[in-house]
């Protein structure tokens, strides 16, 4: 493990907790419109059509989008369902920039600034760079860069993203760890050649939703970040 | 000016003393090996391949190559002239590295950090991604992301690179300032749109050699950047 010189993080459910952020969001945009919704549910909605969405990239289908295009599209989907109609397109963009809004869980930013002082440490999500840089500001998150989709210009779990951002950085995928709640992108990633780390997120879609430990072989685990950067010795 | 909300820096000459850092760096490594030349005139003789490396991509000769890849191709290309044949790879590429351990202009860092607080900051700049890493490590700049040319995959002065940046931070281009040190670059921002803001800096190839004021129409020009930044209200 003394090879790793950088550290790559997914960042929906890992480090932010997007469920009851985007829950909170929509209310605020939406409720003094009138609107009464149940605003997890609202958050689970839009979640889901997420891959669906990523999928019309990866598969060729459409250019490369970046997430906040999707995640618009992805709104006009799903909303005619909670009986929403007609919204301005202000109150849309409004709606879409929520993912811009997250609030870390409440392990990350210490734990992303011990890491620092060893590792180069950077995004590897499939949230666009403008989306990283607000979630950054607002958490206090001390990236060397923002690497990911919208500089591979390909969505996560192809493998191009993984090896974009080791090449980003100059360098081998054994020298990069990427950091999950996910054992679907560390499987990718591992089969990229870079180490993993897993984080557990019991509550990341609601409670006793979330992996609490990987499903696939893991350099390390940690119960929350701060204990896997023990575990790395930070 | 106040709808500016991003500040895109060129990097070389601007913010970092490229000349007697690169001078210090091809001394500390080919000094031990018994080398004595002109630094400073081995540190001009690379920087003047630099445009015409670049050249070559802007031109569609050659794909996109990152610069450390022109650094290494433009070193080969001028060191026998200083005498120097058949240097081991290692040592070509420790030299190649030495554009990454380049010293800030004393006014930089402390005017960044004034401008964070009320900007979007990012390099754009022709230099690498790794090599913008390591520059902000070593000088502690303080970027929300790192942008320019290897996200944009062309070469300033292209007018692609200035608008990827500011597509990359979902803005309009009058709503991002580029600053340098050159006034060919703030033209070429300015083409497309951004504002432009002049640093002087009248010893970047020795002394009394750079530009002292733009020689093109900006909206805020300074003796430095701290003086930049005040203008600003900063």
């Amino acid at each position: 493990m003394t090879s790793v010189r950088a550290m790559f993080f997914d960042v929906f459910g890992t480090l932010v907790d997007w469920r009851s952020s985007v829950a909170r969001e929509a209310q605020s945009v939406l409720a003094p419109l009138g609107h009464n919704l149940d605003w997890s549910a609202f958050a689970d909605a839009w979640r889901h059509e997420y891959q669906p969405g990523m999928e019309e990239v990866r598969a060729g289908r459409i250019p490369f989008s970046k997430l906040d295009v999707l995640h618009r599209r992805n709104l006009e989907r799903f909303i005619p369902r909670f009986g929403l109609r007609n919204l301005p397109d202000d109150v849309l963009h409004e709606l879409t920039l929520a993912w811009h809004r997250l609030d870390a869980w409440p392990d990350v930013t210490a734990a992303l600034r011990r890491l620092k002082k060893n590792f180069l440490l950077a995004p590897v999500s499939n949230g666009n760079i403008s989306l990283m840089v607000d979630l950054a500001r607002r958490n206090d998150f001390p990236w060397d860069a923002i690497l990911g989709a919208e500089v591979a210009g390909d969505y996560k779990p192809k493998p191009r993203v993984y090896l974009a951002a080791c090449e980003a950085f100059d360098l081998k995928p054994a020298q990069c760890m990427m950091v999950a709640a996910h054992s679907s992108d560390l499987a990718a990633a591992a089969a990229c050649g870079l180490r993993t780390g897993h984080v557990a997120r019991p509550n990341e879609h609601g409670p006793g939703t979330g992996e609490t430990a990987p499903g696939v072989p893991v350099d390390v685990a940690g119960a929350d970040l701060g204990e896997l950067a023990k575990k790395l010795g930070e």
